[in-house]
């Protein structure tokens, strides 16, 4: 299966990372988000690692390019999930995800990114959503 | 990556199923999922399979697997954005997931569990849910 599925959830988009992102998978990733958050209006973008037991340079740069995209789009991106061990590993690579905001679970993703979002447009997305 | 990520949004599971399941792997999957229900209490299991675009008699017994036992543990489970090709596929294998929930996506499906869940319980978990 060549492609990452994107869900959406009321205005928030989730992504589970659960397989070694290779180049080619990883630029779809990036092309299918944008797409997708520029088509749906999208105002996060949440972004599961759960899975994710090793993590280089690369992830790391592909995360950055996924948050600064949606930035650029009014989308804030949270990862989440992240295990102990993938942290470590980041910040011995030097690679402190800078601009990327984090949380320890979907749950606490989803309050940080309501947090982020006006009022006004939350509730009308409370009454699509939750309709 | 041998584990499947399974996300927890307030009252509901979601787990997208985005490699193909060989025997050990949807072992695993049943047995985290029935535990985490167990664990959590949770009243709905999704299951999206948007990015599986091949289906055979072996997904077909472990989806029946997965919805069957949470029905026992007083979850209910919605397999959740289904491919049109793999909904024929099913028919022609002579599966039609009797006994298992469907819907188009997973907004279509939390609104099919909510539906599913007593209105106190439902009140309690948004409060726990969207605080």
């Amino acid at each position: 299966m060549e492609k990452i599925p994107i869900l959406r959830m009321g205005p928030f988009l989730l992504v589970t990372i659960q397989v070694d992102l290779y180049d080619r998978l990883a630029l779809n990733l990036e092309a299918d988000l944008i797409e997708t958050v520029h088509k749906t209006g999208a105002r996060g973008v949440l972004i599961d690692i759960s899975a994710v037991s090793i993590v280089d340079s690369f992830m790391g740069r592909i995360l950055g390019n996924i948050a600064g995209m949606s930035r650029i789009l009014d989308a804030q991106t949270v990862v989440v999930g992240m295990q102990p061990a993938v942290a470590i590993t980041l910040i011995e690579l030097g690679l402190p995800l800078k601009g990327i905001h984090t949380a320890l679970n979907v749950e606490k993703g989803i309050e940080k990114l309501r947090a982020t979002i006006p009022p006004d447009d939350e509730e009308t997305d409370d009454d699509y959503y939750f309709q």
